[in-house]
């Protein structure tokens, strides 16, 4: 016995030796944004082969580690966006609304910056604008997520070592990118960069540096339009990373903007096609990790949006087949429900719901009360159908779910504060 | 760099050789009844030291290596206790009230039974009567967790190699065990067992084996009276099964079943107390691997409970203070105020909030609605005020979390289903 415990010590001290040298080349960080562990949970069932006995793992189950603490730096419990990505991004904690500055509102130095300090090639991806809280504070600095003018101005301002710190960023935001005061996709093409505004095109980006924005503000919701656009620009940005073949590596960020803003809106079916293109931009992540054993893709969500619940008012089920059977967004079929000429036919087409006099009266007395009154018409019908809860509009506290893949991926194990995630990939990166 | 990869290639084989070895002598099993991840997480605000700047971790944080999927096997996604002890003592998946039966309602081997029939001690603690779904799922066999008379007949005539299956049981139930039609304490005493009844003479029990029923059914809330039940229970079990010297081991269950109550009740100050009393126990099963470093302790929940949210109705806040000052469960403040001479005082005493019109308007139109109408009174005002949310009555979906500590912790690390937690303890056991 006693020489199989001395083999093991011997083993882990050698382990332990080598964590040294476990720096990856390469950093995949994905960001769910409001994706709590309902989200991953409400996925694996919404995404289960009813023919088999089990409930088939998720690509999230294939590479669970842990889970973080999200609270910000003023006392709420409850974070927003912006300060949970300022402590994902420069391992301080600050306050909600803060892009990248402390709880003073002095610029703390993120990530990305660091990375491009270093030599590194770096690259911003989401379906928001990409100057939005979660991408913004990973390149800018403000004391408000709301001054998305200001913002966009940084990523062309705030230079690193000389340099315009970001070397390819896909997403939404032309509003605030092309503006009467200032135009700075003709900045970013006067230092060189490749632009397209036509998600359809994103495969004539021939090489980094690029920017592609592809809608006014944030892309439309992938229940309600093209639902893999995020898996296709992951797949775009770490092709172009790839062939880029920047001896000193890599660091991008790729954000599921959107779960947040369908838990916003307590809109289920919404939230589960977010959960698909961003599953399927992590299986392609994956296979890059698999392909490039120097590289570590980490994955993290801010906070939890909705107050989501699988079962809901006692009832001890869910129904994952009304969720599939929703063909739009809620705020789209209130929409097409106002302009329709055959409510009934456009209902069941719609919503998958049957069509019942309860609802035809329901319906009527909302059009007076307007979007709104009809919206929670419908949502709440597929709510109560599908046996989904939802506490709030906003945020909640509870834990999210930390995920690791790849070289370092074991100092990722366990409960850690939002701001250990960052720290560790801080080490990794200076 | 060949010569370190190879180096490390050495050091994982000799650590995976050496997994062979790895079955602890004595497990401790832990299972918190309906604790989801917002419980645990609403637990670390709630203990918050707020003279510091971080939030303290809690014992949870300290051995958290994973999640664990709940569904039960009768695709309603949501399981009950009955299922989910099952699947946590048997490795098989069964319907809702399933006691150690499957889905042919035929008993299923227990990992308890075969701790026995392999000669180890064995123990059940519980807030519960004893014979109540989770602890029942490890001794019992039942189509119904309902029918507590057999369930407690089961506890000495489903006997394992000849013998009694559980040497050790502390919890509530004498309703059950001291019957008209039977008396098993009668024939636990003939059988060798000391039996006590009084939870203020645990230090009576002398050895094992030992039966401790302090309450008809389940015992009071920890809000309500003595706050560490369990945590005393845990530390007899402990110390008596140390003291046991069998050389084969021990398997313990130990459950903090309370917490799903209060959070079916929907009450928060009770659910917190429930975790300390939970921690607590925790702690003291923690330092007993330390000190033991043959034994591994292995916690999870069934599910979660009532949908519970920190933050709600769109605000960004937890208010830790307003739980904290709830002196007792809001069932027994209703009792207290329905009889109260002065129900400004002691609304004030036993809520901590402010006194109002409007509270008293409430109270006053809820009175002759009875009980249930006077507790969702306070209730909602408690959970408005603390800006908690709640979703259900009954359990929802959620993954859970999954914590080890100790020899073979490592097996736990990722996500997981259910059943995989047993499949490993069993491994170990058999
Ligand atoms: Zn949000
Ligand atoms: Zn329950």
């Amino acid at each position: 016995m006693s020489r199989k415990i001395s083999a093991v010590a011997a083993a882990i001290s050698l382990l332990a030796s080598s964590q040294i040298y476990a720096a990856p080349k390469n950093i995949i960080y994905m960001i769910g944004d409001g994706m709590g562990p309902a989200y991953t949970t409400a996925y694996r069932y919404y995404k289960d082969d009813k023919t088999t006995k089990t409930v088939e793992p998720t690509v999230f189950d294939s590479i669970l580690v842990g889970m973080a603490h999200t609270y910000p730096d003023d006392n709420t419990v409850v974070t927003d966006s912006a300060a949970g990505a300022t402590a994902l991004s420069t391992a301080i904690k600050s306050y909600n609304g803060a892009i990248a500055v402390d709880t003073k509102k002095k610029p703390l130095k993120t990530m990305l910056q660091m990375a491009k300090e270093n030599g590194k090639t770096t690259a911003l991806v989401a379906t928001s604008q990409i100057n939005h809280a979660t991408p913004a504070s990973f390149a800018a600095h403000n004391e408000s997520r709301r001054n998305y003018d200001e913002i966009a101005d940084d990523y062309v301002d705030v230079k690193v070592a000389g340099k315009l710190p970001v070397d390819l960023m896909l997403g939404g935001g032309t509003k605030y990118f092309i503006r009467e005061d200032r135009n700075i996709v003709s900045e970013f093409k006067q230092a060189g960069y490749q632009y397209i505004d036509n998600l359809n095109k994103l495969n004539t980006i021939e090489s980094i540096p690029a920017i592609g924005l592809f809608a006014e503000k944030g892309m439309p919701y992938a229940i309600d339009e093209s639902p893999l656009r995020l898996t296709h620009m992951t797949k775009k940005a770490l092709s172009l990373l790839n062939k880029d073949k920047n001896d000193k590596g890599f660091f991008v960020m790729i954000e599921g903007s959107q779960i947040d803003w369908c838990g916003h809106a307590n809109d289920i079916a919404c939230a589960m096609k977010e959960m698909e293109d961003f599953a399927q931009s992590i299986e392609l992540a994956k296979a890059y990790v698999d392909n490039n054993p120097d590289t570590l893709l980490v994955i993290t969500a801010d906070h939890s949006t909705g107050g989501l619940t699988l079962g809901a008012d006692g009832d001890y089920k869910w129904e994952r087949d009304v969720v599939a059977n929703v063909k739009n967004s809620v705020k789209t079929i209130t929409k097409k429900l106002k302009d329709s000429k055959n409510i009934e036919r456009d209902w069941v087409e719609l919503t998958g719901l049957e069509y019942s006099e309860d609802i035809a009266k329901k319906l009527t007395e909302a059009k007076p009360n307007g979007d709104r009154a009809i919206f929670d018409v419908i949502n709440g019908y597929i709510n109560q159908a599908s046996y989904t809860g939802w506490t709030t509009g906003g945020h909640t506290a509870i834990d999210v779910q930390v995920f690791a893949h790849g070289k370092g991926r074991e100092h990722f194990i366990g409960s850690q504060n939002n701001t250990q995630i960052a720290e560790k990939l801080i080490s990794f990166i200076e």
